[in-house]
């Protein structure tokens, strides 16, 4: 998607290749929004490295970042014994993996990359699909998102008022976004709308990340505290919300998202407003039966007792460079503790339809519609 | 209530009057929760300026402080012509009034100050009337939060969670509280209960002044985000939720309150548990016959793109003394503007129960117990 910088508007994707120099090139997410900067990663180890300390985050951003690491690893074997090759491949994939140890899209995108690899009879061969299949991963990972984006579009009005939480967009992805594509799709078919970002606490992925991609983007939109939306509904002044997930159950239709999806799920439901989740087909988790099943991370106290953000004044406008240092603030009374759950889930009733890169679906009839979804010519590949 | 400074705990009010050097003593809102200091003010231009500073901030310690304000100006006045000390004395009271000018509270409080040394045939009488009618008024202020405290005691059982949002604390009154009244009740009957506080975004109120009150007390409490009191209650971790009002309308039962009680309420309604709302009478309003004419406040959009707190490690147990120092960072994106709406207003239906010092009401009745409510014992002096 777009980013301006320095008076430049230009497209960006969240990961790119550089064939030539055999470098992946990332976005640095842990610097926005107050500084937007490309990093160059000469080899697969900073590959990793970068997974590993969140330099780029979002289950298909870092599933596509490993694909290209592990293109780049394969690509940077000297030598053509097929045997040796296979050792450092596994090396490479090994090394990717235990940056994010828990993390599952990643796995799935190298072992995706090693069938396509598997088909090379030489070195040479197996390095250069290697690339090819890293690229198609990323590929299908924008392909599945512009999907969402089709699907999802017809149900921003013009003149709509979208509500928002946290950030499934771009920069989660490899471009467009999940939550975000049926915005982007909306705006390019020339619809005008308004957006309100919830800023999401206690780590504000909505006033940071999503505020920052509509900016980029020119795209209408405030961000509000987290206990705003619920006045917005009553006074009529939000027509719809859209939300990503972590993990959407086929069997139930129970939605796992941040902390604070419920809530506005259970807003929205007594305001008559539709609340609509979208995902890609990967997802999906087709074996867990219920929701209480869903393990619920409970995070750092540190995030919800305080917050990060640049140093200034209430007033300024504009930043100056030494401002752009995130620094972190102790908000809360300092001997008191804090409770801290990262995500929650939402029954199936609260929802009007899930956005999937094949079409809409109510949340209930997915577990019957699995084998099409599973069959789906845009799900079956990633 | 108490506060523990260098390791004593002594019990402490917000405003409270030193005769002999006719100075009025102030807990110095600002630096809370990271400093307690208590500051005495000279003279009753000082005092204003306190108000207008909100180094005291709540409609009742306001209230109070005013009349304090108020007898300190007219025993300052040298002399014994009567018609000079009254202009003297209404001097004081435009300087008092003109500090926060749309408050009614202080208003109300200077009157019946005014009302108490007409009584007085001299200005040595009436100064000293002026003094009494001032703690009687702060006496009375903390009768009416015991009151409710009493009433409202016995909602506390044993092992109870309350969420509580905002602050509506001994801080905001003279002493215990509205919506910590029932908690210190409780307390004192040796009951034992954890508190959910909401941070209470933008300005949080919850995180710090509520956590900072519990924990001086010693009440077992967590700061939590505003979006996660609704997983808490469906998990069943939340029993009930009490909150303080700014105004409830007396006609139709409608709460105005910190932006995000209406969000609580729902929630509290969609799992079946009770939502209290704790005021003393004077919070009432006879007059406005619907919620849509309360006005809502539109605060600065600066207090939503970033948070107010002490810069420290967001590892650090303790805090050094430089840390203290309260610094605003910038959250959000810094080309985003926010929504700032600064309270919101929660429908009858979604309120078990009115605590007031009168005793429990439901919100519907308030109309049909005007006369009893107004003839109160404790309602009819404050």
């Amino acid at each position: 998607m777009n980013v301006t910088v320095r008076g430049q508007t230009l497209p960006y994707r969240t990961v790119t290749f550089a064939s030539r120099r055999n470098c992946v090139r990332l976005i640095e997410q842990r610097l926005l929004p107050h500084e937007f900067k490309v990093v160059t990663l000469p080899n697969f180890r900073a590959t990793a490295a970068a997974i590993g300390s969140m330099l780029v985050r979002g289950a298909p951003a870092i599933a596509a970042t490993a694909a290209y690491g592990l293109a780049q690893g394969a690509r940077a074997y000297r030598g053509s014994d097929l045997r040796k090759f296979s050792r450092h491949v596994e090396l490479v994939c090994q090394t990717l993996k235990a940056a994010r140890p828990t993390a599952v899209d990643p796995v799935n995108a190298m072992d995706q990359v090693r069938d396509t690899m598997s088909a090379g009879k030489t070195v040479a061969e197996q390095q250069g699909l290697a690339l090819a299949a890293a690229e198609e991963f990323a590929h299908q990972s924008v392909e599945h998102c512009r999907a969402i984006g089709r699907h999802g579009a017809k149900l921003i009005h013009d003149g709509a008022r979208v509500l928002t939480h946290c950030n499934a967009g771009w920069l989660a992805c490899v471009d467009v976004g999940t939550a975000t594509a049926p915005l982007y799709a909306a705006q390019a078919q020339g619809r005008r709308f308004h957006v309100f970002c919830d800023e999401t606490r206690p780590r504000c992925q909505g006033a940071t990340l999503t505020a920052w991609e509509l900016a980029q983007q020119g795209i209408s939109h405030q961000v509000i505290a987290d206990s705003a939306a619920g006045h917005l509904m009553q006074r009529g002044e939000i027509d719809l919300v859209i939300v990503g997930s972590d993990r959407v159950l086929g069997r139930t239709g129970e939605v796992a998202n941040k902390i604070g999806t419920y809530t506005k799920a259970v807003l929205a439901h007594r305001h008559g407003l539709p609340f609509y989740v979208a995902i890609p087909l990967s997802t999906i988790d087709w074996k867990l039966r219920s929701g209480r099943d869903i393990p619920i991370e409970q995070r750092e106290e540190s995030e919800v007792l305080g917050a990060w953000g640049a140093a200034e004044s209430p007033k300024s406008k504009v930043q100056s460079p030494k401002s752009r240092q995130r620094v972190y603030v102790r908000i809360a009374n300092p001997t008191s503790g804090a409770r801290n759950p990262g995500f929650d889930v939402t029954p199936p009733e609260l929802i009007t339809a899930i956005i999937s890169p094949a079409g809409l679906f109510k949340p209930g009839e997915l577990w019957s519609k699995r084998r099409l979804l599973e069959s789906c010519p845009l799900g079956d590949r990633i």
